[in-house]
């Protein structure tokens, strides 16, 4: 099935007003540990320390492919690459349009942070897209047009991600101070209101982990058969579905905490639509073979491909305006639906796709499924690719979501 | 030799007055890339970026063994243990009596750094001491006892530190945000007035790198056939002393933009004497002499023991005083010195004290004389030690300076 996507760009291209006052909301799934002090003060309350999600121990780390090797994340993300160029120009423009700089004390270090970074080189050309319209922006509007400020850059992900092959590639003349920052970005990461500018490019689409019911047997939203849930029931689909939203709710809960009022959160993310259906012959459903054909060989028990679940859900542009509007303390600026090309079949370039999908998968099929069958896992995925007509690139769009911090 | 350090605790104990106006005095060898702008502000200047120490192509990178495995620094690190365990309360003591927390405004993160902290586990428990010394000092003396700061922990090393291995042993029970900021701290490396408290615990004695006439066959401080000063000429010491009183002069000067008037520095340093020979019979003694022998025996060429020299230098406390009255931003609160203890012989002990000299130094001599005769070379200094009836742990004193920014 070739994508069938309607064009929402346009109808999600306006600037929301939300209803809410602002307000630090904590969520349900929220506890605040026993170690930590809250005190009543003029802004709100303050926390001692780190606010720890009743789930965090459920939260898993998937790490891309560290290094430089042939299969490394370094060397096999032209997509994501393709993704934030695509919308750079966005970018810019709703910085440098809608940042409020005249809030910001004239004497603050500007802090940006790309969550979700994994190695480079794509964070490096995201951060500095950023910097460029920041820079661009005071420019034009700063008080004093010498003046700009110093930049501090944070470079986010999981601790187990490669931050030496970051750290060891980090561009020779960046006009920006570095800190990487180890941590999931479905927990708390940053001080109080220290972030002016919050970006993530093809992250938010992993889930903290995997809901339970997805591998229990007794549950009707168990994922038999399957290793994703483009083509599964309603029940696996909505296991998914509420899991993303859940996490989003920490995410927005935390990120409001960190960023500063006229602060600015940029997100890119693969998008998928709320009928599922455009999930449909991408690489992921090839990769779903893939793993059912080894089974199917015996090269994988049965059990193993029932256990197997990728940790990654596509969000439709509702689901997301949704979830900002439950959190409250921000404004929708721009929601942005960029259509994944199509790509007609071309068997030179499936090995680079595959590779790609290695980079970024690897850690976690291995894990489940052993690291001795990954060549052959990938081979046959290889040549799935090449025996594929057209496929789609990505899983529907690229969902640009611009908000700002009230 | 046996150590003959003379009691110079009380000496140094006392404060100091510097004469030097507040000024962020700018050395002579420090140039501002054409990249970096300069406009004059009420706070004297701002640097858009970060500055570049002429030299800045000379730092060099000597990273400690990474890992966990049998030669890491992770798993080799007593000494510098112990030297943050002797120094602990009297850092605790400092910081409770000293930091002018009321200086701070009561918004701000709290933010320390620990530079050339390596990978672990000793800087968690350098910066623990610290952070429970802060806490104490705002329960005492904050003007709302609840309200406890946030802090932020930023940990510093080079790029090519073993990150990975620091940022997965972190605490789990931290009360802080955690950040790792890879860079030489010869150079600037965070925005400016944003740190409260720096320390550092055994690195400053890296040099940034060996000075070119110790190498020069046509110098009169060519070190020939020797690895450091110990036993070297006038002009071979006088090369090291100059190189790290050039390191202390950018260390200070950077450290000076980027601390917060009334914050501190407290530095843990191995220290030595002014007449050099209390470095007699330490464990450099012994590397010197298995490297001396390897080259006897033809296992190392004589050109290769000619052009190395251990990148170290051991202060004296007059040397750590003249560096600071020279920067002119602090005020010297404390200098401290702690005996090193002599060691008395134990050959079950050998082979622990040559794979801490290992963690420590293996990147180094294996770049210069290849890894293939890295274990022949320690197990010729493990036996060396073994033979070896009493020798010194440390070169002379461990020194403690505490500074406040005036």
């Amino acid at each position: 099935m070739a994508s069938t996507a309607s064009p929402m760009a346009s109808q999600f291209r306006s600037s929301f007003a939300s209803s809410s006052t602002k307000r630090l909301a904590v969520p349900k799934d929220i506890n605040i540990g026993a170690a930590f002090r809250i005190s009543p003060t003029k802004r709100s309350f303050v926390i001692k320390a780190v606010q720890i999600p009743r789930e965090m121990e459920a939260i898993e780390e998937y790490p891309m492919n560290g290094g430089h090797g042939i299969y490394s994340y370094a060397k096999n993300s032209y997509r994501q690459g393709q993704a934030i160029n695509a919308v750079k120009e966005l970018i810019k423009e709703e910085i440098t349009e809608k940042l409020d700089i005249n809030k910001f004390p004239s004497s603050d270090t500007f802090r940006i942070v790309d969550v979700g970074c994994s190695t480079g080189p794509n964070t490096f050309f995201a951060v500095q897209n950023v910097l460029e319209a920041v820079e661009k922006k005071y420019q034009r509007e700063g008080l004093d047009h010498c003046r700009l400020p110093e930049f501090q850059v944070f470079f986010n992900d999981h601790s187990s991600n490669d931050f030496n092959t970051l750290f060891t590639s980090l561009p020779p003349n960046k006009n920006y101070y570095v800190a990487g920052v180890p941590g999931s970005f479905h927990a708390r990461l940053f001080p109080e209101a220290s972030l002016h500018i919050v970006i993530s490019s093809y992250a938010l689409q992993w889930i903290s982990h995997i809901p339970k019911e997805l591998v229990d047997r007794s549950s009707p939203a168990w994922n038999k058969g399957r290793t994703y849930y483009a083509h599964a029931g309603a029940e696996t689909i909505k296991a998914y579905a509420d899991q993303f939203a859940k996490d989003m709710d920490n995410f927005f809960h935390f990120r409001a905490q960190e960023v500063v009022t006229g602060g600015m959160v940029l997100l890119t993310i693969p998008g998928g639509r709320l009928d599922y259906q455009i999930l449909s012959n991408t690489l992921y459903d090839l990769l779903e073979s893939t793993i059912v054909d080894l089974a199917k060989k015996g090269i994988i028990s049965e059990e193993k491909l029932d256990s197997f679940n990728v940790p990654q859900y596509f969000p439709s542009p509702q689901e997301m305006e949704a979830a900002v509007k439950r959190n409250g303390c921000f404004s929708i600026e721009r929601i942005e639906c960029l259509h994944d090309e199509k790509k007609q079949a071309n068997p030179k370039e499936a090995r680079v796709f595959s590779s790609h999908m290695r980079a970024g998968l690897e850690f976690l099929l291995s894990e489940h499924f052993g690291h001795e069958i990954m060549d052959e896992l990938f081979d046959l995925f290889t040549k799935k690719i090449e025996e594929c007509e057209v496929f789609d690139m990505g899983v529907a769009f690229k969902l640009l979501v611009v908000l700002k911090r009230k």
